[in-house]
């Protein structure tokens, strides 16, 4: 007799608890889920990205420390030490063991290698309402090409994704931005060299709060640092005031151009190319303005090609056009991973919302991504220029859930086969057996408890019909059938017994060899 | 700019390599598994399961150790202390993270609670040839009944999902037995008692290496213990001579009855039900040969009415019947988890194959289960029957693999657009898209090689056609579309230039504004 760790007296119960940042998913949400992924996993195919699936621990030297949340035991990943004491982390997303992998396989591979890849990452971080340290990801990367071609394809996924999971266009935008560009600011606001590069990588993630933060918390982090209300201190980037002028002015600037020239540009692209390239050079020399370096300029060419891309393939629409625009560059995207080297891109819900507390929504990014030209580099020497776009499938199936817009084949219950006689299980279990061999989703009841527990039962599981047959419709060869949601409806509705009579009855008396095309008959009534 | 560890000259460059006993996944293979995976939701779904998604990590104290390899660190399973210095470990299969489930979320779940989990479990354990640290398992459980009814629709589960996976009936055997036989059968060699319940599981792991060991290396098990080939030593479990001798002789005669008083009872059960019954009491008075207490007692009645059910819904077939047995009992199958209290089962393929080698392949259980009934009460200290079957998905699937059995639509590679021009991306980038809204998987070359490369690039992928557009093409607003497999197989039979030229050509121009219904034209064609 197998012994619990109870009976045999020694340690207390275990309370039955989950880790902090970690929950389980029940059906109705994984149902929601499955059809999301498919429906992403649908796009990414059509888009000539093939899967690849890459186990969850890879070696902590494999992995690399790119996640901002530095000051964490572990630096924000869950590790383990192996046999051979080598160290093993849990990836914390899909791109460094794609990186990885690349390295590794890199002479059978077609290139460029385009693949996607969805799963669970993990996060050793403080966790909180509504941030986990388990979530999905749904990723598509073209690696071993340096075209920009390759990371406007990137906004067009992300654009055509959320349109396929049912987000209009207009209810969401791709905002685009290049790295090259905030870099080539910093260089010339003076952080440039090797020296500089953990506070450019402060700055960056400082600026990458916009979104969450003021200004002015902002300008803390670019500072001396900011005490949360809970006491703690995120230290700052330690820049002085003339910097911290610099970057805003520049942010500023940034935002007019973004909401001035781009969208004159977009209007002329097609129809008069001249006038549009005008608007580009405004562009240019707008941004160039607190640098000139070849980062920034580079940076803002490619940022241009993007935008013309995405304009020429109908991504970016204004005014008077019947769609509004999917993609638009906006030059206060940073992206907060270290790694990324060129185009960044986000994807946001634009729309308003009301949560259930009657004060608008908030939801933050839901995918993004970017170019990162050095990751292959790290394990082989050899550039390997690479782009993706990573969703952030938990957080958008929780937006969408918000929004109202996460749809599912509503799903009902089995058909519960009710359990009169105990002696006569094989026979219950021939009519569920005859059911589920039909296709239908079908049980018999397996506890123990009476008719009444088990008409409860099957109302708790959401079963549209019962099936129930007692001696005298064994002996007769037939079976009652109870229509749950026909009965529930009825029962609603009616008045009194004489009302319920005369009503059409929920429940009807059918031969037993009758039983599936009858049940058959009740599922389409509620299909 | 964003520096790579590489550049900033620091530590030297990782080696691009996994974790032993991890392995990564590629594209066909993601493919089959998808396939596999959702056939076998549907089964699990028919039989009234609800899907539950359980995080990866679960508080060790809550999983409990009831894995077989003790000896390792952390008793196989990969742990990581948090924050807070509370110990948490990686899932080692689904069953445990459900009873933690069941415990915490018990009032509001319908009596029985039936559901379904799929998702990788994680082992520390030695890896080896085909056995890895992360794989695949898909669960059913039924938690909150003690009819044996519900174990017998374990048994009928994995036959359904074994057929639906295209094993025909008589490629596989569902083996049945019950923990409290064998465990009577310890008790009545004198393994009694808490004292012995380390004794009793090292016994149960013995015979449960019966299909991989001969007896006389089993023998080394239950005695002293045995050295592997590497020389590292499994201790015994201590038993004597005689002990041994009684644990043989049991083993031997519930392998003859198996084999002679079940498939006479499965003869009977239909149509002369007091013929069967003195089959079963044959079995009773066979099995309890060696031991008269109540478990063995308890254990058979329960054995016997599983195999009664299953033969009255067809899953026991002998002889001149049209279908072969799908569920046995077998006195021998003992299951390795320390948790069973009742029946157990294990999902077996039966049909010999011929490895690569020239040797026949024997494949261990691809799935297995049983009854736990104290897991739940490890929490709440209330009994909570429950029974479950998992199927070891990664197992199953290289099976199959080896089977040849494993099928997917075959999936072409993308339709490739080649650039011919890079001034001119804008363009390829449209006709790409406009194959893609049309549901056409299709790309843009987005590498920086030529035109021949990119014909390889084409080929690498799979890919059916190649869409080409130069500048006289453009001009007459036309392309060309280049059929690779027709192609391929032209070449291929073509002996001269003069026999290529009057054969149908595997290219054609087309106008541009017809691009998509030539394209599907052409996959139609090789669909």
């Amino acid at each position: 007799m197998a012994k619990s760790d109870t009976d045999a007296g020694a340690p207390a119960r275990p309370e039955p608890r989950l880790p902090k940042g970690f929950r389980d998913i029940e059906a109705a949400e994984i149902r929601q889920q499955l059809d999301m992924l498919a429906k992403i996993r649908s796009v990414y195919e059509r888009y000539g990205f093939e899967p690849l699936e890459t186990p969850t621990f890879e070696y902590t030297d494999a992995l690399g420390k790119f996640l901002p949340d530095q000051e964490r035991p572990n630096a924000g990943v869950f590790s383990v030490q192996d046999d051979d004491e080598q160290w093993m982390s849990l990836r914390y997303d899909l791109t460094a063991p794609l990186a990885r992998y690349v390295a590794q396989n890199f002479d059978k591979l077609p290139k460029p290698f385009r693949r996607y890849a969805t799963g669970s990452v993990y996060r050793n971080e403080k966790p909180g309402p509504g941030r986990f340290r388990q979530f999905t990801q749904f990723d598509a990367d073209t690696v071993g090409s340096e075209s920009v071609a390759a990371d406007a394809e990137m906004c067009m996924l992300a654009a055509d994704t959320l349109e396929a999971l049912g987000i209009a266009r207009g209810d969401y935008v791709i905002k685009v931005n290049n790295r090259k560009i905030i870099d080539g600011v910093l260089v010339s606001i003076g952080l440039d060299g090797d020296q500089n590069s953990n506070k450019r990588l402060t700055v960056l993630r400082a600026i990458d709060k916009l979104d969450k933060f003021t200004w002015e918390e902002v300008v803390k982090l670019l500072g001396d640092g900011r005490k949360d209300i809970s006491g703690d201190v995120t230290p700052g980037a330690g820049l002085n005031t003339t910097q911290i002028y610099d970057l805003k002015r520049y942010l500023e600037f940034a935002g007019r151009i973004a909401q001035v020239y781009f969208p004159d540009a977009a209007r002329f692209v097609e129809a008069a190319p001249e006038l549009a390239e005008q608007q580009y050079n405004e562009v240019r020399k707008g941004l160039s303005f607190l640098g000139q370096n070849d980062l920034i300029k580079s940076g803002i060419d490619e940022l241009i090609l993007i935008h013309r891309l995405c304009c020429s393939q109908g991504y970016v629409k204004f005014a008077n056009d019947e769609k509004p625009e999917a993609i638009r560059p906006d030059p206060s995207i940073v992206r907060g991973l270290e790694y990324y080297t060129g185009p960044v891109f986000e994807a946001e819900l634009t729309f308003p919302v009301t949560g259930d507390d009657g004060q608008p929504v908030r939801f933050g990014s839901v995918g993004g991504g970017g170019r990162y030209d050095d990751l292959v580099a790290r394990f082989t020497g050899q550039k390997v220029p690479a782009t993706g776009f990573s969703i952030g499938v938990s957080r958008l199936q929780a937006a969408l859930a918000v929004l109202g817009r996460t749809e599912t084949t509503a799903t009902h219950g089995p058909v519960v086969v009710l359990v009169m006689d105990k002696a006569e299980l094989a026979q219950y279990q021939k009519l569920t057996q005859s059911l589920r061999s039909a296709g239908i989703r079908a049980e018999m009841y397996l506890g123990s408890s009476g008719m009444k527990a088990q008409m409860k039962y099957a109302d708790k599981r959401g079963s549209p019909v019962v099936v129930i047959q007692g001696s005298d419709e064994r002996a007769k060869g037939e079976v009652t059938l109870k229509d749950l949601i026909e009965g529930a409806k009825a029962a609603a509705a009616i008045k009194d017994n004489k009302e319920w009579k005369e009503s059409r009855p929920a429940q009807v008396a059918v031969k037993e060899k009758h039983l599936v095309e009858e049940v058959r008959k009740i599922l389409a009534r509620h299909a």
